[in-house]
């Protein structure tokens, strides 16, 4: 699961998405990308600032002191079967998507010695009851840690989950509970924090300046990865590789800013509301998925930074190649020129399948005998590709040389940079989240928190006002 | 996993995308509603008539006959630890996600006798080599039946997984090979049924007038499901029951049609064209995920019905609740005006999960002791739905009495039955995708199948007129 001394660069193509590509109606010009280097060298500086300032912490995440991380991740390998996060959002999301990515696909079904003495990861990002219910019924409580994760401490889903957790242990392991527990909160506020120190309580700390999607580089995503194999040190070299490539306020030298550009311009100046995340490989799927946090919730708002009215944000979308070749692709080609899709493709996978010289008296499938899966998802990955273009869509791709800790590492810091820098071309905040207080608000009145009853009450008064139109 | 002589009805909850509800700016009137009337009477009255002359297949499925299928399974039952479906698109999604929705969450790591003795079923629908791979790695062939499912018997990415497969089981069982492959396909033509006689293998049909993404009620899915312990009876009764809902061609009376206009109209007439379909129940994820393929390629075409380019398609979006609260919610409520949200909502989980009454010293924390994750999720589905309504964004609820074979018949059906009738408001061909044989053609031509060295010409011609651009 390790992949040391990688250094080979990932690389973004954008070949598909310019105006000699596409044509001036879809694809972007020299001239437009140019028109915002004036605009981008001033972001640059203003994130900068905010960086030297610690108001904005990520951009220094790679650079983090990794040993007692490890030093408790070795630990417990070799105590635990499970390790279980009770977390959600950038709790969950980065690290869901590191571990899909680098373990053996069926790794729940292996033996621990098979897994190279590693515990089953299991995230739990949602608080359905089946799901949740299920989930203790498979879990030993003697041989499982729980790494419960929220900066504020006061997450409802994710306390929710930990008082469950906490009353079954504690019936069950009576004062040995603790060692069952590790917390992972801020340094030195909210109620998780306050618990360590009450119970004594092992923990790891996200700082005040990380907020939860731009969290994976720090222990909310580290400590679980240091848990369940991952080359946490080769993730974080892969981040500051890419770093290094991201100093620069020129756009088009910087592989984040170049990417942040194009896709604000598709967004802005070519009517492209979605950005489609397509790798075309199973086990990076969920490195969509946590694209879509990054974002959705970091671009996605009502009010510029002056307070203006403006509603934007493209709309994230997670599509999987080939698989959605066969759902998504139709619509994708032949369907309005709303999106822009945005390839991520393997260079090399770990694995070689051939696919044996079989039925090559058979017309129609003789050109796969003798090829591999290998060719074959290149090849298939080309030919989407192929048709967005005869069709006029735009479509940029991200080649990663291999799967790995370091071009994970890579991968990720371009796309928190471009996402950073995106909030600046849209002139919103990316580093808040405004929105989710609402319905946050709503169920804390309905389920009676002390000091919503104004909220309560207006709810209440509103409900029946719209007649209920149901079949 | 059987529920059987469940009747209750899903319901279709439209209040919150009246105009009533969110303005005349974002919202349907229903003046908008019945305007639709008079070509919904004719869209209806010729899908009857392709129903009638047998065109087109997916309506009858609920009445299919299912002796031979559940006597298959129960032998399946008894012999095999895995079953093993390749197949992709419409001959993956549908048996993913009712098999997603009825079986335990972790059913994988429960013993057989702990799974009733049902098989484990995976679902092949990628051609990652890594993961192929490391499927192969988990497998035991002697003990795992496989499933080939293509109407047409020549998909590439099932036929490549094919040939692997068929070379493994021949080296390892030699001539008992042939009793570890069911093959799915066109009763009379493809490849795949002629290699059905050619080894005398065992088979069932898709009947050629059911297209792969409406095809989930034919043996494509049921003979799977069948086998991993799906009560398939209760299943097309549920279809069935929602089928009798769907006779008439009145909109307002007909739940598929109700729902295909209210999408079409949003889409149309108010600028949303995005249709998020967002379950509250991580069982029901994988629905959103089938509903994708079903919305999008029937609808995202380039050609209407008379051969007019118009570049039509709304983009199915798949979300979950409470999950997406921390991801996606941020840009449905602040972000562009762009998005019809569809909930999915279950009125009783099958699993009640108690939060104990602990720590209600802390003022945080106090209004979820006592509580339950049951009443959790629902009150922040109301929350989401509530942020939404306040911000004129709209939305839609389907609920689902409880989560049964019956009831993902019913949903099944009026989605299936919805798509249908929506092609007719858009004035496309819901049941074909020429979009996708642009690609399909690429990849031949590159790998050398005879009949396409036109196009390889032609892509060899083109490579390298765009000048390459990359960082």
């Amino acid at each position: 699961m390790t992949n040391r001394h990688e250094t080979k660069d990932i690389t973004l193509d954008f070949t598909r998405i310019t105006a000699a590509a596409a044509g001036e109606e879809h694809g972007i010009s020299d001239k437009q990308l140019k028109g915002l280097q004036n605009r981008a060298g001033k972001i640059h500086r203003a994130l900068m600032e905010l960086r030297q300032k610690g108001e904005v912490g990520f951009y220094d995440l790679p650079n983090s002191d990794t040993s007692r991380l490890k030093k408790f991740a070795s630990r417990v390998r070799e105590k635990y079967e499970n390790l279980v996060v009770l977390g959600i959002g950038g709790s969950a999301l980065g690290t869901t998507a590191v571990h899909a990515a680098l373990r053996h696909g069926f790794s729940h079904l292996l033996t621990k010695r098979k897994r190279n003495g590693y515990p089953k990861l299991f995230v739990v990002d949602n608080i359905d009851p089946d799901y949740f219910s299920e989930l203790m019924d498979v879990l030993d409580p003697k041989k499982t840690l729980f790494n419960v994760i929220s900066k504020s401490g006061t997450t409802a889903e994710t306390m929710a989950q930990f008082m469950i957790v906490f009353d079954r242990l504690k019936k069950r392991l009576k004062g040995k509970w603790k060692k069952r527990v590790v917390i992972t909160t801020d340094p030195a506020k909210g109620l998780l924090r306050a618990m360590v120190d009450e119970y004594n309580l092992a923990s790891f700390e996200i700082p005040p300046n990380i907020g939860g999607r731009f969290s994976v580089c720090s222990a909310a995503g580290l400590m679980p990865l240091a848990c369940a194999g991952v080359d946490i040190d080769g993730f974080l070299a892969g981040a500051a590789q890419m770093s290094a490539r991201c100093e620069t306020g020129n756009i088009v030298d910087n592989p984040a800013y170049l990417l942040g550009s194009l896709l604000y311009l598709a967004d802005t100046a070519k009517g492209k509301s979605m950005a489609v995340m397509m790798p075309y490989s199973t086990k990076l799927y969920g490195m969509a998925d946590w694209f879509r946090q990054l974002w959705a919730e970091s671009l996605g708002k009502r009010r510029d930074v002056d307070g203006r009215e403006v509603y934007v944000g493209q709309t994230p979308i997670k599509a999987l190649g080939v698989t959605d070749q066969h759902s998504q692709v139709q619509l994708y080609v032949e369907g309005p020129f709303d999106k822009v899709v945005i390839f991520v493709k393997v260079e090399n996978f770990a694995k070689r399948v051939d696919i044996p010289e079989l039925f090559t008296d058979k017309k129609e499938l003789s050109y796969l005998a003798g090829s591999s899966l290998n060719e074959l998802i290149k090849v298939e990955m080309e030919g989407t590709r192929y048709a967005l273009e005869k069709h006029k869509k735009v479509s940029i791709t991200i080649t990663l040389p291999e799967i790995s800790a370091n071009t994970l590492g890579q991968f990720i810091f371009m796309l928190e940079a471009a996402t950073a820098f995106a909030g600046g071309l849209y002139g919103v905040n990316p580093f808040d989240q405004p929105g989710v207080e609402f319905g946050k608000n709503y169920s804390y009145a309905v389920m009676g928190r002390k000091g919503y009853e104004k909220l309560r009450n207006e709810i209440k008064e509103q409900s029946g006002k719209i007649p209920a139109r149901i079949l």
